[in-house]
């Protein structure tokens, strides 16, 4: 009997594509699902993708692997993962690898690595974007776990994967939880990313009275550039979409609250517990909150006063636009990678951002020309400590700073609300200041809560006797 | 034998502080701390100030109290709280309360009182805010707990919390974790309050070149009208002190890298998990977390290219600056006050957010003369949705509009950073604006994800086939 490469349990949309890509790339698969329903309407569809074993129980699907074993499960995350790894676990041996591609929280997959670690079986979270299109053609890949089950795992991953120039896109990650963490990572640049991009559309509309067909054909020139990116492209293409029913554009008739599925929310609480500054994702998170508030929006437009009187919108403007889309843009990648730096000490783990970078250049949502830069920043001997102090876009970002503050400015008289944008400006002239307003911060803390300070001009702690004669004392002298 | 009204064990500053307030105000007290060297030397320094009760063991602090018990912990959060009550539960019976007046996470405080009342215990957290110089003198005091608990020891802390014309600022704030709920929302705001007052100082010495010394007059100022306020109030002090080892402000030798102990972030995090967008206070915690990054500022300040060329800056700046302050401050408490109101919720309470406002009158932080017109505000028949509806405010930040707005631009054209001014500002135009961006990525999530949309127009749920002829379908068709 023909023993399969991989088995895949959960035939859903994206399990069932990612077992038709590995089967159309030369892999047997085994298929389970919980009802056999799914997995012969996989088979009676599309099993000429390729070779497959039909099972009906785990058992048959683990029965029908190669050693060491690699059962890929893909199943709604939280407690429906943690059931199928205790309904499997018994039918593994030693050195097999269970696999978890679903959207799982890092701390579960680190909890579950551990666990199966104690009972010699490697546990793998992989990240996967690319929605079920990159999941049957191609996705961008990033598994964590051990780097022996890389070995073991990763062929067939980056067989799948997307590729750049026939690189794939997928590398190993780094231990327990980094592939989820890097995957949530992603998708809290794509909140940013969409919102960006969000703000130039309604910059273009409210600010210059472009309508969206035409928005369309500037986005798609904007598509040729800098910015060519998936998001880019496919807003060119719901900008230029007409609603059949009303004849309106499409964006007109779509109701403007945006939902979220939680891993952008999930990057904001991570950044927050490692103290990393990812302001323009966080306002992206809460922007959406924001839009759905539709009770409250109501009220709002009823009660509070409007915009400002008129604004001379400079001939400038569209260019203007796309150059503090771009700045803005930099700077959530950065607050991104930057988190990933802080996560890499927290965790121990050894993460390579050009690598990174490099997998998010194709089959994910962010994938971007701009990544391919990236990937060559931190290529680069010396890696920046920040991605805007990498040469190229510090250039970059020093030549948009003009247009930048003119939009954003030009944003804030209008009424326009650029959540992103606003922050990723207040971001970057934190970053480059010589003096920020925290030392009237540092000394209003140590007033009210003797939290005590630094001195520019020595070392050690201090508080100041602010009840007493306002003499300053070594900090070690208070309570 | 006398017996005690209260017992408080852990009589660090905290401790030792709320345990001469309850005796000067005419309770007995019985005092308790693991080493007892502590007790002896608050008893030799303040055991004029009332009546105590010196005991060495647990077991001895619990026979000394009246029935039902009142046992006070003041330890630090975290586990060091679960080992007290640990220690104290088989000592104590039925309807005995157990008080926890320190810092604990709101979450804590659910689990512990979920566990103690299948006990038959009280477990009341309660919020002090007000610092050690509050614990002695009157805190601004927010118990949780069951509402019988409050029946026996509101009467305590409302003696001995702050005042406002005769009004205690104690009241019952809600079930289990409540009262540390709302005291975590209130250094949220108060992050918030202070990042707000940063801005504006810095906007006034770089846009206005107006030094410290001057500023806190200004600031002083300021203080006799609607910003009259604990953190203005200090902050005109910190303005005005004067380095003595230098002679220079004391605000220019302070390291520019501010601290925080985590309720800023605890706030945010928990914002984040109710879908509330606290976006100001998210941001006063990024700006505290850039602005520590001293390594990354060091090279910024090298690397990054700088501000505009010049603004002219208007005739009205510093009154600009005063209303844009207010205007941003009024958003952080209209975030923190929306997100208790997602909280009660969530969490089954019944919070009352006049009381909370009336109650953060004075003894605390964030103590300030708005909080009486929010008090009033929320006390009024017609309870606004949001604080920013409450006519007084719609009208007070209608009037502040244009100078906050042109204090922004001015801001993002001289390279100040103003995150919380602009971030609010954001915050409200979305708040009050027809259209927002989210229809534009609710189109990109319905093309990369089907994730759906709803329509102007009609009811439902709807999905456009996008890679196909870009019909649109009823949700329920998407798998």
């Amino acid at each position: 009997m023909m023993s399969a490469h991989i088995g895949v349990t959960g035939l859903a949309v994206m399990g069932a594509n990612l077992a038709r890509n590995l089967a159309r790339n030369g892999f047997t698969v085994a298929l389970h699902n919980r009802s056999v329903e799914k997995t012969d309407a996989l088979l009676e569809k599309h099993g000429t993708d390729g070779d497959f074993i039909r099972t009906e129980t785990l058992q048959e699907l683990v029965d029908s692997l190669e050693k060491p074993r690699r059962v890929l499960i893909m199943v709604k995350a939280g407690a429906p993962v943690d059931n199928v790894i205790e309904q499997l676990e018994p039918l593994l041996e030693a050195g097999d690898i269970i696999i978890d591609a679903g959207n799982s929280h890092y701390e579960d997959t680190r909890r579950r690595e551990a666990a199966l670690a104690k009972k010699d079986l490697h546990f793998v979270g992989v990240g996967v974007s690319g929605g079920e299109e990159g999941a049957l053609n191609g996705p961008s890949i990033m598994p964590g776990g051990s780097r022996e089950s890389y070995d073991a795992l990763g062929p067939l991953l980056e067989k799948i994967s997307a590729k750049v120039d026939g690189e794939p896109c997928c590398a190993w990650i780094g231990t327990d939880g980094a592939g989820h963490f890097v995957k949530m990572v992603h998708n809290g640049i794509e909140y940013a990313d969409m919102q960006v991009i969000g703000e130039a559309f309604d910059l273009l509309r409210s600010g210059a009275g472009i309508e969206p067909a035409e928005q369309s054909k500037i986005f798609a020139e904007w598509n040729k550039g800098d910015l060519s990116s998936f998001l880019i492209e496919i807003s060119a293409e719901v900008l230029g979409h007409v609603d059949a029913k009303t004849g309106k554009p499409f964006v007109d008739v779509v109701v403007d609250a945006a939902g979220q599925k939680g891993t952008g929310r999930w990057t904001v609480i991570s950044a927050l517990e490692l103290g990393s500054p990812v302001s323009g994702i966080a306002e992206s998170v809460f922007a959406r909150a924001l839009s759905s508030q539709t009770e409250q929006r109501k009220l709002g437009q009823e009660l509070l006063a409007g915009e400002e009187a008129s604004v001379e919108i400079p001939e400038t403007f569209v260019e203007d636009v796309r150059q503090a889309l771009y700045a803005s843009k930099l700077v959530s990648y950065a607050q991104g990678l930057d988190m990933l730096t802080s996560a890499a000490k927290e965790y121990g783990w050894d993460l390579k951002l050009d690598e990174i970078a490099s997998l998010w250049r194709a089959g994910c949502i962010i994938r971007a020309e701009l990544l391919k830069d990236i990937t060559k920043a931190y290529a680069a001997e010396e890696k920046p400590a920040n991605l805007l102090f990498a040469p190229a876009f510090t250039r970059a970002i020093a030549e948009a700073l003009p247009a930048w503050r003119r939009v954003v400015a030009t944003a804030v008289q209008l009424g326009i609300p650029v959540p992103v944008f606003s922050s990723s400006l207040a971001y970057y002239d934190g970053l480059r200041r010589k003096r920020v307003a925290a030392a009237l911060i540092q000394g209003q803390r140590d007033l009210f809560g003797a939290h005590t300070y630094g001195r520019v001009d020595t070392e050690g702690t201090f508080h100041t006797l602010w009840g007493e004669d306002k003499s300053e004392i070594s900090a070690v002298d208070t309570h």
